[in-house]
């Protein structure tokens, strides 16, 4: 592990806790308009339609676009079906912009405080640059670089995206460590022959009684929070 | 001016002193193999040879390569020039990361930090994005993204340079302020709609007995310094 540079981020989920942000968000928009809904579920419906969104570009079905884009796209499909009309443009583009202020999870600022001694802090995040530097404004973040998705023009999970990353820096895949919560970004990055940090984040999806199930011993660290992640590598 | 979001900065010779760095990273390196040269002379020829490189990519007359490389090229004829030839590759690469290891000038620091209270701090440089990382690392320079000739696959002053660093902020680009050593440089900026700031550093190119003019006045602001910049926008 000694010969490790950077890590590379993964941002929603992993870093910030999009889900209770969006639904609070989503609420000081709506409510003042009279809806009294699921506000968590309404960030669980708009989420939902991330993956099949990517999954297009990814597929060569239509070119690239930033994810600000498919989010609004999405956002007008989740409301259409829920029969929400009564936000206007500006109204829409405000909520839209949630994602650009999600709050990190508690122990984000003091483990990547403790890791940037050592580590270049980079984002493999499928959010695009200007959402990138918002949350890193918003929170607090001390990122070295933003790269992922709009940089490489390609999404997670494709190749492209793990191999630009490491080009941008001039960095063999094995001198880059992927941090992520999720086990199939974790699985894509070591494919490119990156190293793999799991995060467990248990509450990404809401609490539920039973929790998030830890993932097998595939990984090469496996911890519960970013400072734990610190007092393995040793930052 | 109350409009502006973003403040672009070029690098190499407005935030970093590359003259005295880059003579005194040659000196490290060719002094104990026996050479006594003019090393900030050194420097001179290795940086004349930077924008004929450059401006060969800006025709199209090859493919978008980035700094990193074009300053390796560069070093070799340098070093054929001046009949050096004992140095082994990996002496040339250490030689050539030289760049990577530039000295802010001293009011950076402190400018800087005041700044990004107000403003997103982005880097607007040909510079790619590992050396940028590298300088930002080793000057403590609290940027918040890294754009410009990588990013853009475009030198500076190619419009696209500017064009695509605003765009990646998804800002207009007079929410955008250049922030440059160089009038030629804030120029082809403002020519893109981007609002101008010129910062004064006589001793880029050595210090001479007469000094080193200042512009005319063209710009939006014209400072001495960072901290000066920081007292004109409100930082």
């Amino acid at each position: 592990m000694s010969q490790i540079k950077a890590l590379m981020f993964d941002v929603f989920g992993t870093v910030v806790d999009w889900r209770a942000s969006v639904a609070r968000e989503a609420e000081a928009i709506l409510a003042p308009k009279g809806f009294a809904l699921d506000w968590p579920a309404f960030a669980d419906g708009w989420r939902a339609l991330y993956a099949p969104s990517m999954a297009r570009v990814s597929a060569g079905e239509r070119p690239f676009v930033v994810l600000d884009d498919l989010h609004r796209e999405n956002l007008l499909v989740l409301l259409d079906r829920m029969g929400i009309a009564v936000l206007s443009p500006a109204e829409i583009d405000r909520l839209n912009h949630a994602w650009r202020r999600l709050d990190p999870w508690p122990d984000v600022a003091g483990g990547l405080a403790r890791l940037k001694r050592r580590f270049i802090l980079a984002t493999l995040s499928n959010g695009n640059i200007a959402l990138m530097v918002s949350l890193a404004r918003h929170g607090g973040l001390p990122w070295d670089v933003i790269l992922g998705a709009e940089v490489a023009r390609a999404y997670k999970p494709s190749p492209e995206a793990y191999d630009r990353a490491a080009a941008a820096l001039q960095l063999r895949p094995d001198e880059c460590m992927m941090v992520a919560a999720h086990i199939h970004d974790l699985r894509a990055a070591a494919g490119r022959g990156f190293r793999t940090a799991y995060v467990h984040r248990p509450d990404e999806f809401g609490v539920s009684p039973e929790g998030r199930p830890w993932p097998a011993d595939e990984f090469d660290f496996t911890v519960d929070s970013f400072t734990a992640l610190a007092d393995r590598l040793g930052g």
